[in-house]
């Protein structure tokens, strides 16, 4: 039956979620490795690591609910597919050697899909426990994302990071849908997410919520 | 009676409203006597422009009501004092010489209530048409506060712009309560405003209202 098996591609999305000051920085300054996020950084995850809606798929127990809850279940509840930078996979910037990283999650990472790394250096898929897999994707953002759209069957696919990854793909203009969530914190320097991206990206409001110590914005490509 | 006439200060609060791209400008790239909000930066106040809470006291006619309307009225109409910087007030960059500006607003300026311009050129001060006074400040922000805050009669003090006015108070730590209204545009480049702040300033979340076209994010002081 020709079409069963295709993919709909106009409904499957590229899309990204991201926690962001009020002065427009997504990590804080001098950013380590025992502290990535930099300085203050990790006050832009407040929010979601306490609600119950982001600690049952990590594994922790208890949580609160609020208006955060639906913003973050929406946008993480119709994923099929990751893609992330080599910083978010971690594993340091050089080849993957003999006894290689398997990312930062232990044997069952939260995704339960498939995942796309984009990196400069080759490696075999990985497979992890509870439908993660991790594919090194060597030859720039496009194949991923057709990689990724291939594998989510449908269903939308979500940047998970880290900045320059969302940067690439924005500054491409393939970035479908954007959720910013503002945090009420001033970092005063660190790493900003929306910078040197041409003025002829169009976007358009679809939604603010507001909720405890933080505001979403969501936003779509015009 | 004592108390009778004495300024209610802790009620009095130090403010100010702005237009702020996605990317976090206030005023697109290349600036110029023609278009001094740069490129793409009128962008940022369409949606205002077409209040029709904003035509009125601008003399205007038409214009609608939306969900900004009560934003913008709540925003200006317990506003006692306007301190505002010398761009804003306009009149070029040297002193004023013998036949001086009178600002951009005509005879009868929209606010109705006395303005303190930042300056480093002396003058006298200028009296217009409904209620409109300028009063220009040589001797420092803090000095404009108190000028104003004691004409304000207990009502608060709006800061008009431009950014640098509204960046040196905030660097002061003294602003009170600060309305950012983000506009889905990318500017790519111009000026900031939440550029250069120290971490320890802090803002609590008050309020998060979408409007059409824009989010109007509200934080005070904590």
């Amino acid at each position: 039956m020709p079409g069963s098996s295709s993919i709909p591609r106009d409904v499957s999305k590229l899309k990204f979620q991201i926690s962001v000051s009020l002065d427009g920085f997504v990590a804080g300054p001098n950013p380590s490795e025992e502290n990535p996020l930099g300085e203050g950084g990790e006050q832009l995850h407040e929010w979601v690591l306490k609600l119950a809606a982001w600690r049952q798929p990590h594994g922790r127990e208890g949580g609160e609910t609020n208006a955060s809850s639906p913003i973050f279940e929406a946008a993480t509840a119709d994923v099929g597919a990751t893609i992330m930078g080599r910083d978010m996979f971690g594993g340091g910037p050089g080849p993957w050697g003999e006894d290689p990283w398997q990312g930062w999650w232990g044997e069952e990472p939260p995704f339960h899909h498939p995942v796309f790394v984009l990196t400069h250096h080759e490696r075999e898929p990985l497979e992890l426990e509870g439908g993660n897999s991790f594919t090194f994707v060597t030859d720039g953002i496009e194949s991923a994302l057709t990689q990724a759209k291939q594998a989510a069957g449908g269903k939308d696919v979500a940047i998970g990071g880290g900045a320059e990854a969302i940067q690439q793909y924005l500054s491409a203009g393939l970035v479908d849908e954007m959720l910013l969530s503002v945090v009420p914190v001033l970092l005063g320097g660190g790493r900003r997410l929306l910078e040197g991206l041409a003025p002829d990206l169009g976007f358009e409001q679809v939604e603010v919520v507001e909720a405890p110590g933080v505001a979403h914005l969501l936003y779509r490509a015009a």
